[in-house]
C-alpha cells in the first residue's frame, strides 16, 4: 500500500477484502463513503475506559480515540445522557436550566475576551461558522493554515484542509505554512511568524486580502507539533497587526488533552478572537461549539440568520456538563500530563532505527517512523496493523503519513501505557 | 414588530425583555447567537408525545416541533439510546452490527437508484455534501432553489438559502424561482418547469453553468406548497435534460410527515439523484444523512477524503432504528394522513377574514394570515403569541412570514387536533 501526503485523512482506512460478510454489507450500503480501520476491520460491540471489545471477545487497548476522552461509556456521562434524553431533548429556542448553566460554566474556561457561545453539531460546523464570521468582519477572503492542516469536512473548511485533497490542492485564497517545528531551525517562533507574515503578504498581493489565521493549537494532522508554543503568541500578534482574526481550532487539543489546562491555546499564552471545540466535548454525544468575541458575533447576526437545530440541546448540555465534572473530579488533566510524560519518556528512550522524532505533550503524541532519514509511511502502516495484531490501536498523521498518532482516552493508566511501551519496543527494537 | 422576508428564519425568535433572569443569563452567554421562541420565552423541563411542560408546570400542546417526530421522549427511542450509549458510542471506522443493519433498512426505503449512504451530523452537512458532489460531477457551480428556500447553515448552503440573508441576497450563481403554487396560474407543473428552465438558461448565459436543482419536497420555508407534486417530476426531467443533478431535500418532509410514505419525493413519483434527510431521523438524537447514486459518491471519493466523526455511530443507528420501528408499529404515516386531513378540513372550514389559503398535506400545514388581500406577518406573529397564551405552540414561514406553520409530532391525536381547531377558531373567528 502506498501512502502519500494526500491519504493522511484515511491512511488507516481500508475497505477490507470483502471476504468478511460484515465488510461486504458495509460496502453495499455505504460504498465509497465507507472507511474502515485496519487491513482486517474490527466489529466492535462494547467499550469501557481505554478498552474496546470486539464481537469475538478480543479486548483492544485504545490509544487512538480522542472523542471518548474521559473514557468510553463513562458511567457519569452515560447516566447524564440517559436521564436527560428521557425527560427533554429539544432545540435551544426554549430556555433550559441545563443548557444555560452549561453555557456559563464552559464560557468561564475559554480564553477569548468578551466571549459568547454559538453551539453547533460538529467541529466542522464550528470552523465553517468561524470562517464566515472572520470573512464578514474583515471583508476579506484569504486564510492561512499549516501545510497538512485538517479543519473539517464542509465545502468551506475543506478548502482550508490540505490533507483532504486527493486531486489538486487548496484554492489560491488559502496559503500554507509549515507547522512550528524543525523547518524553522533554531528560532521556531520567529520563523513561524515570518512565514505567516509572508503568506499574508502573498494573499494581499494577489488581491484576496487576509481574513484569518486558522490553527489547530497542537497541529494534530501536521504530525503533532508542540515544540514551541510561543509560536502561537507570535502568530497571534502577526495576525492582529495584519487586521485578521486568529481562530484557535481546539477540536483536538481542547478539554485537557495536552495536560496543561483545558485549552492548549491558553496554555501557550495566546489570545484568540475565535475558538472552536468539538470531538471530546460530549464524550461521543454529537456536539461542538464556536466561541467568539461578542462584537464579531453581533456583526454576523446583523447580516445572517443562523440557527442550528440539534445544537445546544439539553441532552448535549447534560453530556457536556458531565464531561467537565469528570475531568475535574478524576484529575484527568493531571493524568494526561503524568501518563503522557511517561509515554513520551518511554518512547524517547527506545533505541530503534525505525523511530525518528517523538513529539507532543500530554496525551497527544506523534512518533515519526523512518527508514534511514526518510519518512516511512508504509512502515507506519505496517506498525499500525502489527499493533492491532497485539490488541493495541493507534493511528497515523503528518504530511507524509509516517507519524504515529497516539491520543488515548485521558483516563489511560500508567499500566496501560507501559503495556503499549512494552509491545511497541518488541515491534521496533526487538524482543526484550 | 416588523417582519420582512428576511426575518423568516427567526420570525418567532425574540430576545426577551431581559427582566426574566434566565433570559438575561442566556443573553450573557449566547449573545447574538441566541434566538428564543415567543415574546415571553418558555423554560421547558420535560416533554412527552405532543406535549411539552414548562418549569412553572404549564403544559403546552406542541404543533411546532418536527424533530421529535414520533413524539417527545418516546420510550422506545429513549430506551434504544439509553441501552446503546451505555455499551458503545464510537465512530464508523469500526464495523458495528447496529449501524450496518440500520443502513440496509434505511437504504431499502429511499427512492434513489443504486444508492449509498453517507452519514452526517446535521441536515446542513448533508446538503453541503450534496452540493459538493453535484458541483464536482458537473464541473459547474450554478444552483436553482425556490425563492424562500432554506437548506441549512454552513457557508455553502447559506448561499442557497435566501431566507438566511438579512443584508444583501444570494450570490449570482444561485437563481431563485417561485415554489409550485398560484404564481404559476392553472398549469403549476408546467409553469414550475418553465421557470426552472429559464433559471438554468440564465446560469449558463452568465457563465456559471448548472450543477443542481435543490428542492425541499414540501417547500417548507416557502410557506408549505404541496399543490401539485407533478411539478417535482417535471423539474426532475428539466434538471436531467440540462445535465444537472436533482437533490431532494427531505430534511423536513421525510420520515412520513406528509402521510404519503416515508419520502415526499417518492410520493410525488419523482426520482432524485441525491436525497438528504435529517431532523426527525433520530427523534432528536443529532443525526442526518445524504443518499446518493453510487457513481457520484465514488467520483467524489476519488477527489476528496471525507470523514465525519460523530456520524453513523451506533447510538445514532440505534435511535434511527427505533424511529423506523415506531413509525411502522404505531401506524404514524396513516395517523399523519388522517389527523392532518382533519386539521386541514377544520382550518379550511373556518370563516375568518384573517385566514387566507390553507395548504399542505399530512401533518405539515401552512395557513396564510392576511389583512384584506395582503400578507399580514404582524397578524401571524400576534396569533402565534396569542396561541402561546392558550398553551398551543405553532410557528411561521413563507416569503412574507405570514404563513402559520403547523407541523406537530406525528403522534398528534384527533382530540389534540380538535383542541387546536377550537382555540384557533376562537382567536380568528370569535367565541363559538
Amino acid at each position: 500500500m502506498s501512502v502519500t501526503s494526500r491519504d493522511i485523512l484515511d491512511m488507516n482506512a481500508f475497505h477490507g477484502d470483502g471476504d468478511d460478510p460484515l465488510v461486504a454489507r458495509r460496502l453495499a450500503s455505504m460504498g465509497a463513503a465507507s472507511t474502515l480501520f485496519f487491513e482486517r476491520p474490527i466489529e466492535m460491540v462494547s467499550a469501557q475506559g481505554a478498552e474496546m471489545t470486539a464481537a469475538d471477545g478480543t479486548v483492544f487497548l485504545d490509544l487512538y480515540n480522542n472523542v471518548p476522552s474521559v473514557g468510553h461509556s463513562h458511567p457519569r456521562v452515560v447516566g447524564a445522557v440517559q436521564d436527560q434524553v428521557a425527560r427533554l431533548n429539544t432545540n435551544s429556542r426554549y430556555l433550559s436550566a441545563v443548557t444555560e448553566a452549561y453555557s456559563e460554566r464552559l464560557l468561564a474556561t475559554v480564553p477569548v475576551p468578551d466571549a459568547r457561545i454559538a453551539y453547533t453539531c460538529s467541529g466542522s460546523e464550528a470552523n465553517d461558522l468561524a470562517l464566515r464570521i472572520a470573512r464578514l468582519s474583515t471583508g476579506k477572503r484569504g486564510v492561512v493554515v499549516t501545510e497538512a492542516a485538517y479543519h473539517g469536512n464542509t465545502a468551506a473548511v475543506t478548502e482550508v484542509s490540505p490533507v483532504s485533497y486527493r486531486q489538486g490542492g487548496v484554492p489560491d485564497h488559502v496559503r500554507l505554512i509549515p507547522p512550528p517545528g524543525p523547518a524553522y531551525g533554531n528560532d521556531i517562533a520567529g520563523g513561524f511568524a515570518s512565514a505567516l507574515r509572508a503568506a499574508i503578504a502573498g494573499l494581499e498581493a494577489d488581491g484576496h486580502g487576509f481574513a484569518a489565521f486558522l490553527c489547530d493549537s497542537i497541529f494534530s494532522s501536521d504530525g503533532v507539533f508542540a515544540f514551541d508554543w510561543s509560536a502561537l503568541v507570535a502568530a497571534a500578534e502577526v495576525t492582529r497587526t495584519a487586521g485578521g482574526f486568529y481562530i484557535a481550532d481546539e477540536v483536538q487539543p481542547g478539554f485537557g488533552r495536552t495536560g496543561r489546562g483545558l485549552w492548549a491555546v491558553a496554555a501557550a499564552g495566546a489570545v484568540p478572537d475565535i475558538l472552536t471545540m468539538g470531538k471530546p466535548m460530549g464524550n461521543g454525544f454529537p456536539m461542538a461549539a464556536m466561541v467568539a468575541r461578542a462584537d464579531l458575533l453581533a456583526r454576523f447576526a446583523e447580516a445572517f440568520g443562523y440557527f442550528n437545530t440539534f445544537a445546544g440541546n439539553p441532552v448535549a448540555a447534560a453530556a457536556g456538563s458531565a464531561v467537565l465534572d469528570v475531568i475535574e473530579d478524576e484529575g484527568l488533566i493531571a493524568n494526561a500530563a503524568a501518563v503522557g510524560a511517561r509515554l513520551k519518556d518511554g518512547l524517547t528512550a527506545l533505541d530503534s532505527p525505525v523511530i525518528g522524532a517523538v513529539r507532543g505533550c500530554g496525551l497527544y503524541l506523534g512518533v515519526d517512523i523512518v527508514a534511514g532519514d526518510a519518512p516511512d509511511p508504509d512502515g507506519a502502516t505496517r506498525l499500525i496493523n502489527a499493533l492491532r495484531g497485539r490488541r493495541i490501536m493507534v493511528g497515523a498523521a503528518g504530511r507524509f503519513g509516517h507519524t504515529l498518532k497516539i491520543r488515548p482516552p485521558l483516563c489511560l493508566s500508567a499500566e496501560q501505557a507501559d503495556r503499549f511501551l512494552g509491545v511497541f519496543a518488541e515491534l521496533t527494537v526487538g524482543p526484550a
